[in-house]
């Protein structure tokens, strides 16, 4: 494919996506068609499946683009300024304040991404190795400055995502809103008890 | 009421709470109507309409049959032998298996109990609370034993459950064991490292 064609297709994939997410979030998943979206894309259905071979394909694209987003922001806050623990409690809150931003304002916006839970459960798999390493590099850098204990920091990744799950899952989060609770705040507090089993006692 | 009439209405009342359950797994929540647990029980509906206004209400009961269920054991962990660590262990894990056993074993099975937390999460507030208790109790004994650190407990148990969530959250079990992780070595390593931010340091 020659360069400018490529680009015109990314484009109209991007488009697809694009109009495809706010139809979802409008009508729910299920109730909108491909048909529906080319409808509103001004395009024939065969144009939309030349790029998507069907609707499924279309929300696994549009979670994939989402997750790509998060890994931007973590690393982001991996490479700011401040002590490893500060680092870790600020991507905590980063990946909360994701989740309530994209996905979970409203019961439509839930089942698409309870949708795009169960399609692209590859996707998501990965996504959370790559989370994983975002915290696994600034917990070495803890560890290297003498602000953690000389801890295992790929074990310890491990185990520090599993015991953040409640702040960092789509569908626990909205749980948790619906429930009114404070979730920054728990958040915080999490992470700095969290912390005290790696942090030497002074 | 007298005394015989109310063991035998309670008697009716389990025996339409096993069949439902029976009928439920078998053939999904959604697709189990009352007529069919009358007819299970060679009864009318009616008569079943006399001790559940619903079938929402006949799976609010199971429900909480089953947190009632769980809680008894957890309570019997609480007070068997072993240090305050072994028994938070024990805890959880006990935890982790009355959800294996009980609930996720296939996906019509899970279908109901997504129903029943829908339907029942004001016995599910209730019961997290109660869990919470026993977390704290043994906190507490722990604390004075001087096996914890002088920490509160009760927030301290509060943080615990949320970091636990991963094994106790018969959602979050299931999607675990569609992923064939080991998840009671994952619930070991994640207690035991939890508890490194509430033991003194040698």
């Amino acid at each position: 494919m020659n360069p400018q064609v490529k680009v015109k297709a990314d484009d109209t994939r991007a488009r697809i996506m694009d109009t495809a997410e706010a139809l979802f979030r409008r009508l729910g998943f299920a109730k909108t068609a491909v048909a529906d979206i080319a409808s509103e894309l001004k395009m024939s259905p065969a144009n939309v499946y030349r790029f998507f071979s069907s609707k499924n394909a279309i929300i696994e694209a549009i979670c994939q683009r989402c997750l790509a987003e998060l890994e931007d922001r973590a690393w982001a806050v991996a490479r700011s300024r401040g002590s490893a623990a500060e680092r870790i409690e600020r991507l905590v809150l980063e990946i909360l304040s994701y989740h309530k931003e994209n996905l979970l304002t409203e019961q439509r916006v839930n089942d698409m991404v309870l949708a795009a839970i169960e399609l692209s459960w590859g996707a998501i798999r990965a996504h959370k190795e790559h989370m994983r390493m975002v915290f696994e590099s600034i917990l070495r850098e803890g560890v290297e400055a003498g602000e953690f204990e000389p801890i295992n920091s790929r074990e310890t990744s491990r185990l520090l995502m599993i015991s953040l799950v409640h702040f960092c899952h789509p569908v626990l989060v909205a749980q948790y809103l619906q429930d009114q609770e404070d979730l920054e705040a728990d958040a915080r507090a999490a992470v700095r008890f969290l912390l005290r089993a790696i942090t030497p006692r002074a």
